[in-house]
């Protein structure tokens, strides 16, 4: 094995290849729920590196675990405990290779800091719109392996909509150069869209080429407070309708959820959260001019309080307010946090039907479940809710997650198939619903998953039990 | 044989097995260049019965050729010439499944016609974006297995971009049950967009679900007369910034493509052609109103001839006006045929190189080919050109074709590669392209693409030899 560990210190230098000490920020999950081991965490520089390493740990049969910003949510990016595995961080790859303005395309290499992304774009007066929690800190080839999803999704779709080319390199250590700046191209397969979301476990994203926006000339926020999630789904069409592609951004939270938020971060204003069952943040983004935003905004505002979709509402004067609103959506996992321990869930059903499934799932949940609390909140404009379960008020919550999480994830699971859902609308599998995916997913796509998963990483070293916990 | 045709029979009924007669609908291709020999024309009614004729034809070890309104531009869904291969239409498979306006999607059998899935969106107040010459017979399942591109992918993307979900039947006859009203689903890889663009080598698409949008309230056309191919880009970002989202179509015509429209359409006005070198047409598409969009596109226009990359321009006062200019620009490939034989290309280069591309090109045939006549024309805004070659002026032009052809698309598709362009934007490969593709698509892409075939069709007994002329 000292072999490999040789071989590999020669392709990308010992510096780079790391096996002693605190290997915590490769071996620890980002939510700290698990701690792998690896073999050695090794850092390449370029493709040619990233390819080299490839090769040699196919000869040597060893498994690779690509890692980004190491933010994942599903633990799709650490080592397993073995200590058999090599961690390829992608890291050290974070160059912008190219801007091209006229073709409204950027090219980064995958260990490119999302937040990098957006600033580069921003300085060249365009818009790189894919936004999450952890832009600081993820990374774009992460972003790619996992299609992520975030804030932005009803306008511009997730990263797999914002790619234009890979450059990847293969399980056999081969480069696919498929970076590209083309809007369209019919010569093929869509081997693309395949690496994307495979979550490392296809070939190694290297680089990319992502698709560039014209900022808008002005950016609003609102909030509304809305009677139920079939007046927010109300909302929603008639947002829709009337800003067009101007509508950027559709959140919902439900009034648990604002509650913890007011409870926990005192300092924070939380519009509407004594009186209302839900709160609705939207964005207006405009290419004309802050006043059409406005005026638009407000137009649509008091449409939805004239329907009764919405009982109030108010327009952020200026970018401050703006930031504040957001800060309240955006500290909700903060604040569940803080209200203790929690079973998270990230699931979608088509918009129709969410009305109908909160209505079924938290009878369902109250009925089963004593004194259940649930954290409702999400990106309504793409049907996807993340639908906590916080453990009941002042009992042991370590207990009631170690007893009832299981139960708890079957219960809403079971909803999400009846009403035609997914179970990992934005997070994807990883490790974490590895053993899960096969209730879930029928057997014919589980099927094609493997044939494709055998034809292109036949000896299966890469990523090895994400996604698909076993092959055949 | 004949048992299989007595099973097919048996599956689909015997009026719905063709093997008599005069076939030409389904054996003759869309630019009648080539015919093929079908062993039998199989019309399946419903899901099930195309997972039994697959059943039967992979027992039987017969090859299947999928075709929806044989519309396409490649050759890739008629049978070859051999007698051998079973036509698999699905053209009695043509139901309207579900509409759900709130969810903003619809599913629909593969055998839709394109026009009827527009017009029961239309009669929901909603709109299907995708729109191209054939809609009036082409059907959704062939747009999708081809990934159709047409005059609102700047806006709306290629066809892929309007799927949400997929039923297919696999090459052994399963059903992959992946139709899906959501907008984010991570839970394994992207089947959906392998399939979408395979043109029927990898499964048959028998339905799908499709994403719809608002209707916008206002969707006004003009003609901009522009100096050059850099000017028509430098309007084509000035548009982008001014108009957001709301520029839904951007086609270049270049001087001569048109002043052969107005040669052989004289009835039709074709703006500014004597005296610019290119023709812009431009769509707005408002989600206000129509004085509102009408005030953004004069605004526009105004500030195009400021900066000089329009010196002169006219928006349609009425949606009569504003369908003529539409069609001077798709009355081009049929003024084209009225001057005679063509050489046709459907390239794409990244937009910011499209100006050296045509000037470099123009240059180079017309210094290789005497007398060349280059008609170009497309979709800007993609990067998309119809970059063709009309014969000499008054020669034997069969005879040119005959001995040019070859020589023409080599010096074109050269450039394109220099360019980091595709030799196909948005036609397909089929069999047309399928030997000229691995002279310009990487060995690595290559061999993927072959591995993903020999996953999902071991047999190849899907479309074989269209994409992949050989499957190793």
């Amino acid at each position: 094995m000292n072999g490999l560990l040789d071989q590999l210190a020669a392709i990308v230098g010992a510096n780079n290849v790391l096996n002693q000490g605190d290997l915590s920020a490769w071996e620890l999950d980002w939510r700290k729920r698990s701690r792998g081991k690896a073999l050695a965490v090794v850092r390449p520089g370029s493709t040619a590196e990233v390819a080299a390493v490839v090769q040699a740990c196919a000869a040597a049969g060893t498994p690779l675990v690509p890692q980004g910003g190491n933010t994942g949510l599903v633990v799709g990016g650490i080592p397993d405990p073995s200590g058999t595995q090599v961690v390829l961080s992608l890291q050290r790859m974070a160059r912008v290779r190219e801007l091209d303005a006229a073709n409204l395309a950027i090219t980064v290499e995958a260990g490119c800091v999302l937040q990098t992304v957006q600033e580069k774009a921003r300085e060249a007066g365009l818009l790189f719109p894919l936004s999450l929690a952890a832009e600081g800190s993820c990374s774009i080839g992460g972003n790619l392996a996992t299609n992520a999803g975030g804030t932005q999704v009803l306008r511009y779709g997730n990263a797999r909509e914002l790619c234009l080319g890979l450059e990847v390199v293969t399980a056999r250590g081969e480069v696919l150069e498929g970076l590209s700046g083309l809007r369209k191209d019919n010569t093929g397969y869509d081997l693309r869209d395949l690496f994307i979301g495979s979550e490392g476990t296809l070939g190694i994203i290297t680089a990319a080429t992502l698709k560039l926006f014209p900022q808008p000339a002005a950016t609003l926020t609102a909030w509304a407070a809305v009677p139920s999630m079939e007046a927010a789904v109300q909302l929603l069409s008639l947002a829709r309708r009337r800003l067009g592609a101007g509508l950027t951004g559709f959140e919902v939270m439900g009034q648990f959820a604002l509650s913890l938020v007011a409870r926990h971060f005192p300092q924070l204003r939380v519009p509407f959260v004594e009186e209302s069952p839900y709160g609705v943040l939207l964005e207006n983004a405009d290419h004309e001019s802050e006043a059409h935003a406005r005026a638009g905004f407000e137009a649509l505002l008091e449409a939805a309080l004239e329907e009764g979709c919405a009982t109030d509402a108010v327009v952020a004067e200026n970018i401050a307010q703006a930031r504040t609103l957001w800060h309240v959506r955006e500290s909700i996992p903060l604040a569940q946090a803080e209200e203790g321990l929690n079973i998270k869930h990230d699931i979608s059903v088509p918009i129709s039907r969410i009305p109908d499934f909160c209505a079924e799932t938290d009878a369902l949940l109250a009925r089963e479940i004593a004194g259940v609390r649930l954290v409702n909140f999400g990106h309504l404009g793409d049907g996807n809710l993340h639908y906590n379960v916080q453990a009941p008020q002042g009992g042991d919550a370590a207990a009631f997650l170690r007893e009832q999480e299981h139960r708890v994830n079957t219960l809403v699971y079971e909803q999400v198939r009846r009403f035609g859902g997914s179970i990992s609308a934005e997070h994807g599998i990883g490790s974490l619903k590895a053993g899960t995916l096969p209730q879930y997913k029928s057997p014919v796509a589980l099927g094609l998953m493997r044939a494709v998963k055998q034809a292109l990483d036949p000896q299966g070293i890469l990523n090895p039990a994400r996604v698909l916990e076993s092959p055949r």
